[in-house]
């Protein structure tokens, strides 16, 4: 059988690397991974932003080639279906994808205001109205979330694509000091405490690179 | 049984109203516009890109509201699987949720420089070099699609998920006189030659409205 592999790039930096590569871990599938050098310049392009569309993550199992994150989740969900990637019941599963295509397509402000950096770590940093507009409806999901199917994680007992899809902006929310309330603040403790965050941060604070564009001067 | 609707905005110029009401209808599913008017504060912003995320369009059936279009298209793939709105090949249905994914997340620079116009027709619009780069990944996309599978629409035989996400991009190519190769310049002719597409565009030349920020002035 081929090889199943896992394209990413910078996991310090790349917030859809850190998406796929969740996806894959919580499918439970063996996987090679390979890493894209960060001064590659189509995925430095993407990771600053700057290209048309997100070509990596990039899943190869099977000789199928799926890029795209949305796109790899589905692709393991039908492979993989008891893994829970999205939840059994046709209501939640529609909310379940909603609020990932909401990540998906948008916090564009977010994106590029306060980019996944998971070895820095800054003290009063001003965020942009536009930025805290996305984060007021990143939490308003999230309490809705958690209120309709009781937690622990977005859809209740099983860490599913949901939670997949919003671990980079945890990640944010805490390297930018994002002020929370308690059940938003406990959440991003529970996703920092899952077995594969903790691998994938470990990894990325081993990374040597540095993308000066995404560094903040204080 | 409680009623299908489907809440939409501005049938000109929004781009996403226009994906999901082309794909309830290939689900060849009956229900009822639910239409926004244009001074509704949130769907102009997400109409000018200056909202978190996007929330309309909206489709509601059996009580459960799915908004996000490609969450729509999954729900609609869902509950008719016959009507084709997904390939049945699974290699086909991981490349056309890719693309599906390019297009709902990436293509920003297109999105903001051409935006969505059907009234419009301009010619000698100058494109700025990054929306010419989304241009230029756009019908890369069509034509690997066209020539693995053989046309006449993106997968074959059937017009699918895939075509509704890009009809909005052909008819930016046709408003702004993109230059397009014959290949792709008839990919567009058939798209604009499909009764659904026609439909929408006979009534959003009706439409008073205007949104003078996303009108060009010459």
């Amino acid at each position: 059988m081929d090889k199943t592999t896992l394209t990413i790039s910078s996991k310090n930096y790349s917030s859809w690397s850190m998406r796929g590569w969740l996806l894959v871990k919580l499918a439970g599938i063996e996987f090679e991974e390979i890493m894209i050098p960060p001064d590659d310049p189509a995925t430095r392009a993407e990771i600053l932003l700057l290209a048309p569309s997100i070509l990596v993550p990039c899943l190869t199992h099977e000789g199928i080639r799926v890029w795209d994150t949305l796109a790899i989740a589905e692709y393991l969900h039908e492979i993989r279906p008891a893994a829970g990637l999205l939840p059994t019941d046709r209501a939640q599963r529609a909310h379940c994808r909603a609020i990932c295509g909401e990540m998906h397509s948008g916090f564009t402000a977010l994106r590029s205001a306060l980019p996944m950096n998971l070895k820095a770590k800054y003290d009063n940093f001003r965020i942009w109205a536009r930025a805290q507009a996305d984060i007021d409806r990143i939490t308003t999901i999230w309490h809705e979330c958690l209120e309709a199917y009781g937690g622990p994680y977005l859809f209740g007992e099983r860490v599913c694509m949901a939670d997949a899809m919003f671990a980079p902006v945890v990640t944010r929310f805490l390297t930018y000091g994002v002020a929370l309330d308690e059940s938003c603040a406990a959440y991003c403790r529970r996703m920092m405490a899952l077995e594969s965050v903790r691998e994938w941060i470990a990894a990325a604070l081993l990374e040597p690179e540095q993308i000066i564009e995404l560094e903040a001067e204080f």
